[in-house]
């Protein structure tokens, strides 16, 4: 078998793979939520909406696999990618918003604030991020273990702070702040997903923070090649109106270290990621090890 | 002494005993909130101004209060009391905001909307709300069990849960759905204060449920002097403009039961948490004793 059969094939058990655990992530969030019924049915109709509304599942997918490689079950895998889910379901929702980045379309649906209104918007995005910790609490022993890894990776110095700057900054910012802007608005949690996958795995302290990091470089990685693909991809292919980012005159790692730069950065994000993902134990034909090469052949 | 300057002098000592509290818990969230500098500082800025703008402080004393009660110290409290007014204040931060209340004001500086912007605003709240469970997930050995006491009491079938039913409901909601609002709207976290402070004070099982439900009676006295006094008091003595749940066809008690009707069910509610401060062991001159009939005399 050649070269480019052996990647198509990768990347098909790579698809497959996540498209398997999309499935048992669907199945988890649908038992984890609170149900569209009794005196909170409309509230909890708008979080089930934003929560269940599709998407590809990559971090609860990297909390599963990474349970599993420590030797944990999907079952103890499954609050903990709910409650990652859930965090990136209110940033969604709050994102989307009018005063942010006013979207009114979401995986082809109607965004939650237009599909009931903004005050359920605003408050349905509270609900999901203060149940994902009720769901972190409930596991014993690691509850509060996790509970801290979320808040560090989702809160001011993490998710939201990145959004914040993400706000803040225009195409002139120096590779420094973007750098700061995808590690904290995007790679905190992906590496908090990792993370939260090894400690439901029991695994050690040194194989969580690698877990950790290799989340995080994926994460980098993702970025640096959504980055690229908003420059060189077609509407088309990308599913969504290129040169976005230009227009909207954001600090993108193209704007700061131009295409071939941001194309070498993700480079090396996938080789470290690699690194990590041999340093925990993930072999060729595992999604933790394949999942780099994927996402840097990924063309939209 | 005669009835009434007992009274008066009851007042003087709670009085006293919240400004000492209050002094203490602006102290704990000057140290526990993250400092205004560094990447994150625009936003980090944003949540202090909102976590530090003022106010009675009235959870956080709850929150020492109870923690006392039970042999704590106020070290032991002030991780709880902090995340108690972070939870409080993202909830005024959200409230505040055009699509909600729409208020431009909040104690006589302007919101943080208005202060920044509305991105600002719904970044800093959504900060505020996680950086409460991250000061709780670093309290061992209680810290999983503190995040799902706030996280059930500020979630979708507490705080946020209440909120959403307010904005649904008009002036001909029934008695029912009137409780249920301020059950889950304002009770529910003034429990969940009693309830933590407990915690901190490492109360038993029994104790613990016991501070809770007096929280609860708190909360439920608290909100029904609220609609009284809205209907009541003049401007002046209120200090906002009274006569706005009815302007706004707000679901509330005197709506549903009538001027009297509200009296006696606040009168009800001091009653029970009387009774519950005395179940916990608070004598007449301790502020957990004597806060009920001070809530019920009050005048704005």
């Amino acid at each position: 078998m050649n070269k480019a059969a052996r990647k198509a094939e990768r990347r098909a058990a790579v698809d497959a793979r996540l498209e398997d655990s999309r499935l048992w992530t669907e199945g988890v969030l649908e038992r984890l939520l609170p149900p569209a019924e009794g005196p909170f049915a409309t509230l909890h109709e708008a979080m089930r909406y934003a929560a269940l509304g599709g998407g590809k599942r990559v971090r609860a997918a990297l909390v599963r696999e990474c349970c599993r490689r420590f030797g944990g079950q999907d079952e103890d895998a499954a609050p903990f990618a709910a409650a990652i889910e859930c965090v990136h379901a209110y940033s969604l929702v709050h994102d989307d918003l009018p005063c942010m980045d006013d979207d009114d379309l979401r995986r082809g649906r109607p965004t939650v604030h237009k599909a009931w209104n903004e005050a359920i918007a605003v408050l349905a995005g509270d609900g999901l991020l203060t149940h994902a910790f009720l769901l972190l609490s409930r596991v014993r022993p690691v509850g509060a273990e996790a509970v801290l890894v979320l808040a560090d990776a989702a809160g001011s110095r993490g998710m939201v702070g990145g959004q914040a700057l993400d706000l803040a900054s225009n195409s002139k910012a120096a590779r420094q702040q973007v750098e700061t802007i995808h590690l904290a608005k995007t790679a905190a949690l992906i590496g908090a997903a990792c993370e939260l996958g090894a400690l439901a795995g029991c695994a050690r302290p040194m194989e969580r923070a690698n877990a950790r990091d290799y989340g995080v470089q994926l994460g980098l990685l993702f970025q640096a090649i959504d980055d690229v693909l908003d420059c060189t991809a077609d509407a088309a292919t990308l599913g969504k109106t290129p040169g976005k980012d230009a227009d909207l005159d954001k600090a993108t790692l193209v704007a700061t270290v131009g295409l071939e730069g941001a194309r070498a950065a993700a480079a090396l994000h996938a080789q470290r990621a690699r690194d990590l993902a041999a340093s925990l134990g993930a072999a060729e034909g595992e999604l933790l090890h394949d999942l780099p090469e994927v996402l840097l052949g990924r063309r939209a």
